[in-house]
């Protein structure tokens, strides 16, 4: 995607604890069955920020051909959830406590869902996320929670 | 779903705009063609008031197997959705402009959506949406903000 | 205040840890100089339920002479604060996480806020608030999040 | 206030609709008595963005010595609401839809909140705030949606 997007500016600076931090991103990422299921790639990971690419498919609308204001919560949540999780030690799964999201414009083409770090915590993490669409247009924007889960495997129970 | 959930208590008591809400609504969650891809099902339509029901299938889950927190929202962001437009003009169309979920426990079970009017209104209107999983656990709350947009077709522009 | 306030339907019954959560809730809330500041008192407290009254003021209102939507805000989410902190052990304090409020309508009249446990967490706590004034009218309603710190003194750090 | 807060990037370029929108801001709130209840002053008024400072004082905290949450969203919906009013016609007035708020650190210091428009709209307008305290650290971060009212005058009806 040759989008105009808006330079990622102030990315935060963070120091991942597990330096292999960005294999373990997509391994966790290509788990997601649900993001498989909208067609939506992780195409960016760094400390504290990753970014979701989702092409345009009828198959994501809502009643007026628009892309479903749930498709734009499932990617920016995913986006802010694995800026949080590349952060984490290697052995903390994480969970989303909850989001909220403002849609700021109807959206009828690609996507791209960015999630960025705004403060790290032992327990809980918060991040923000922001949707662009192909051409620029600033589609929605979220505030998340994420609670880490020390020690636990990030894999479904009884495959470990 | 033979579920026990709890007694839809305290249902509002609207009275629609519209007598024919019910089949106007059905037909417009028909072209969601999002809530097709997920195998969502309207499966109850009052004034002010509708429930969307969502067998468990692996294509819906992140990373743990549990139901990706996204596919919460969107359900609950449809039930709310619809509750609001029951009592809206049959001229009107709807968006959403804001929703907040928090996670209250995992899913890895067919689920319920619930979606309630709070507050009708001219231009906004406040639902709150509860999802539930088919042992009854209360899995989501949600707290939503839509915008009627009178006088506007409710299918694809270029459709219209 | 002899208000028609809907009556408080499905009251979450919850075994409190602390046989005295009652005192307990009370001396914390003694404590918010915020709540002095303002008028607020607390009237009622129940397990994972409290109530705080607000005598409507001209020292709390907006532009418009309305109640201050932060005002609101303040009450509701002392009121989810408590009703969580009721059910937590003696030897813990807590924090509110997050919390987003709907102001559903303007008020110009005395305020109740009900704040009530959706979910008692070891960690987390969800609630909802809900803000009537004096004629019933439903003014706000919020959905908060808090995370309870272990062994943590619930008074000011200097003076412990 | 010599703190060492970050840099207000990104400020948004807009251009405000009635060239005596500072003026018409700082008027308004001075009729908010609630800024002044808490001791809050209008220190910074751009189109589409506003800066409100609070100094510390006991009469705000809660229970721990911390000002309380539901003070630090009084900041943010001020200075939020201001923000998108600084961009609307005269003859307008607004009211707060709603909005959700993170409290990311605990604050015992004087304390700036920041509103931002991120999309001003004809009927809804969305702000993000972020209040900092002394040190410059992140203190809360909000999110929230605006309504104009056209037309309608910005004080109250009796004194109209």
């Amino acid at each position: 995607m040759n989008a105009p997007l808006p330079a990622v500016s102030t990315l935060p600076k963070f120091q991942p604890k597990d330096p292999a931090f960005a294999a373990r991103v997509r391994a966790s990422f290509a788990r997601q069955q649900a993001m498989v299921l909208i067609g939506a790639r992780l195409t960016a990971v760094e400390p504290g920020y990753t970014e979701i690419s989702l092409p345009y498919r009828p198959e994501l609308t809502q009643q007026k051909a628009y892309v479903h204001g749930g498709i734009l919560g499932m990617i920016a949540d995913s986006a802010c959830g694995y800026a949080a999780y590349s952060l984490m030690p290697a052995t903390s799964s994480l969970v989303t406590v909850e989001y909220k999201i403002n849609i700021l414009a109807p959206a009828k083409s690609d996507l791209v869902a960015r999630g960025k770090v705004i403060r790290p915590g032992r327990t809980l993490s918060i991040a923000r996320g922001d949707v662009y669409a192909a051409d620029g247009t600033h589609v929605a924007s979220m505030l998340q929670t994420l609670m880490m889960l020390a020690d636990t495997p990030d894999t479904p129970e009884d495959a470990a």
